[in-house]
């Protein structure tokens, strides 16, 4: 694709270079070779641009500067990210592949499949389950019964999806999630522990991307829910019951027990606990590693385990590195004290 | 389903309300509409019974009340969450499914079936294996060579069982989980990791419940073995030559490296990790995120990491949040000593 | 297998006992049995040879004594641990198993097999992939297009690798593994998280080894690559375009967020996690669970999260454990000091 094209289709204004070239792939600004397009998102990075080989550079105005590499073409644009999203998504698109239901898939007759929907092999279907237009369900998906599948969905391989789950349109499931497992609940009686029935389900609404072999366990009673435009990363483990709001990040390992509430726009980094029945209110971030045992107020930075304000936590952790040589100023103080006092 | 019935089948004694009354499904009582039964386990859910539109709730003599719903027939029991689950049971059956060997699984020619066992569809099961009576293999379970499995067993799709693994009676295995893959164990020489050979096996007793992608390892040598009505939640690492006891209670992404043990009735709660060649007395409770690596004594309860006496860690962090304030005073004390001596 | 025919296979030279008797297994040195071989690795263990009822033991020159059980014959040998493994190779030999092409696979009809390959059942292999000499492919893999998989490498159940992967020799995939799912990567725009296509792949080297239900995500743009001779353990989590060196060793449960850097060498203890960008110096020992934010030199043994130098967090613990009575003792001071001020 010539840099002028790619230009014109990601909104950007070309300037410099040679915009007859042809551009063939995307790479970041460290490793960009010639007929390579890139980025300068970050000022920070501004320092790779003067050595990059890139033929072209998506860049802001605000990023702008006169000192450029003489064979790069920059694309000034608003919203520099975006626009490249938009071109590697030009310059690699997913190679068409043969959409069928596959001989080698069984589906219970009473299957309702939308329009061009792909089964792949060794995938089963259960009665009653619906799966929408365009929808693709890959390899050796397990369904259980009365599934629901919304439009345009893509179900990766050795997924297992239990029965009465539901699945809004555009969802992302990837290779080896289990969607509505029995969450773990059991009272103890005469010497065992007795299970408790498991008759919820799952509910995943619109735009949710869910990683690899993460776990999200039915309702005991009622749904696990994961709210519109969520996105979980990958082995992370969701209990029963749990409610996550819109937009949510739940990046990987993040353990989430159960009955908890994750309001819209929450951000849990990576392996983060929550312990059962907490909120975590509307767009709180929750730092790495933490352990949130009580319930988080919107808005709120909190790190640790117990995970508290941020900054108390680095109050707390600063003072720490610092105790070892108070406790020798503590034992000069009973020294001089002794003194003083003899 | 009549709520006199349902009294009967639960060893209940209906007061107040309409007992004639037809119930259709169970709810939590923050939730539970009319022809929906319910249960009051705890008092501090005293609060909801008032407001609650459920058609009738489970309820102990001790939190029985005047004040109760005039729509509302109590249940009156010995065991409220006992009953409340039978109820459960019994109003949400799981629906009846076609039991047969499915066409589309592979079995090797000398696999031995005990009566009425199900196998889906995309399953192999290996050379020697025997399934007992009334168990249950869903679809795309893969199951090495002499491999044994007891009677009642379900095995949820896409599990893996390595050879020569053996699995008691009523053994549950969620989906995606792996039993019996080779531990990590590794020699260094010559600049390489040289594999330490695993030819040990996993043994699971009866009455275990193991959750979904959860991956417990076959012994080095000898067993890894999962101990009498223990259970096991979802994404937990089980390493190899792990001896957990009786009705241990393991739960998510729990990590126990290798060669501990865990005595009956332990308690890991969720992301607990546990070093090699630890020992966790029995009745010991480690709470959640704890990391474990020493020995710890039956009935203690531990916490943090290193873990520790439970009361102990509090101290330390009650101690820890005082401590940026402490620097403060010990400056003071520095500066008032000074003036003294002068 | 005889004693002395062992001891030559292992090269050792046997001592005492009864050299022609017969070996059939291994078992270590605190359960071994009469006809099994048993290994003293490690002086710790000395106290548990007189009483071994094993047949045969290896042993070095260094720990050789007089003292030892009349019935045991002593192998002899430079490094004990070594001809052991050998030893239990010999005698516990993976059973040799039919090696073919299932009727019940399905391969793109433009797949290269190399010689004596073995593909299970229910596997499915994706257009233009390489599969390498005598490579076993178990029952249920999922392998999408354009993958290449080198010689003598062995890939477990129900793993699932994803598109234009690249496989190296003597590579193993445990089951349940997924390889090269997408990234977590997203920016938000417009009250919606937009997805970072991620046309990058996944590159293992050989001699690489891979746990179980552990997911490695493609790279965004270029690969995310795993160097000769790498052991990682079940359930880790690799994101995006991390780059692992030679002989690195990752512990089960580990995070790697995204674009590290893993030097050669460097060990990663269970549970670890690892900020994005972070570099790992070669040969650092990284202790378990331990959060990583900031580069960690080569050599470098850290712990704690935020990891420091292991010393000082052993300091700083230390030092906690005595906060409690230090405050008390501040008290004190407190007053010995109101007391001289007056």
């Amino acid at each position: 694709m010539q840099i002028t094209e790619l230009a014109q289709l990601c909104d950007a204004r070309p300037q410099g270079g040679d915009p007859a070239l042809g551009i063939d792939s995307a790479a970041d600004i460290m490793s960009a070779q010639a007929h390579q397009v890139t980025v300068l998102s970050d000022g920070k990075y501004k320092k790779y641009l003067q050595s990059c080989q890139a033929s072209a550079c998506f860049i802001s105005e605000q990023l702008l500067e006169a000192d450029i590499p003489a064979n790069m073409t920059l694309l000034v644009c608003k919203d520099p990210e975006m626009s490249f999203l938009k071109a590697v998504g030009a310059l690699h698109p997913e190679p068409a592949r043969k959409r069928q239901i596959s001989a080698q898939a069984v589906l219970a007759d009473d299957v309702t499949l939308g329009q061009d929907v792909h089964i792949g092999p060794f995938s089963s279907i259960g009665e009653r389950c619906r799966i929408g237009d365009n929808s693709t369900i890959e390899a050796s998906v397990q369904i259980g019964n009365n599934v629901s599948i919304g439009n345009n969905c893509r179900i990766h391989p050795n997924a297992v999806i239990y029965d009465n789950s539901v699945i809004g349109n555009n969802v992302i499931i990837h290779a080896g999630s289990i969607i509505g497992a029995d969450g773990f609940g059991y009272k103890y009686r005469n010497n065992q522990h007795v299970k408790v029935p498991h008759v919820g389900n799952v509910v995943i609404e619109d735009n949710v991307e869910i990683g690899a072999n993460t776990c999200i366990d039915r309702g005991a009673l009622g749904s696990t829910r994961i709210g519109w435009g969520s996105k979980i990363d990958n082995l992370v483990q969701l209990g029963h019951n749990n409610v996550v709001g819109r937009n949510v990040i739940i990046c990987g390992q993040c353990g989430i027990s159960g009955s908890c509430t994750i309001e819209d726009g929450a951000i849990l980094a990576g392996s983060v606990g929550v312990a059962d029945h907490v909120k975590i209110g509307s767009r709180a971030v929750v730092m790495a590693r933490s352990g949130v045992s009580q319930n988080i107020d919107s808005g709120a930075q909190v790190w640790g385990s117990p995970a508290k304000d941020r900054k108390v936590i680095w109050r707390e952790l600063a003072a720490l590195a610092k105790l070892p040589e108070l406790i020798q100023k503590i034992k000069n103080l009973e020294n001089r004290l002794d003194k003083l006092e003899k």
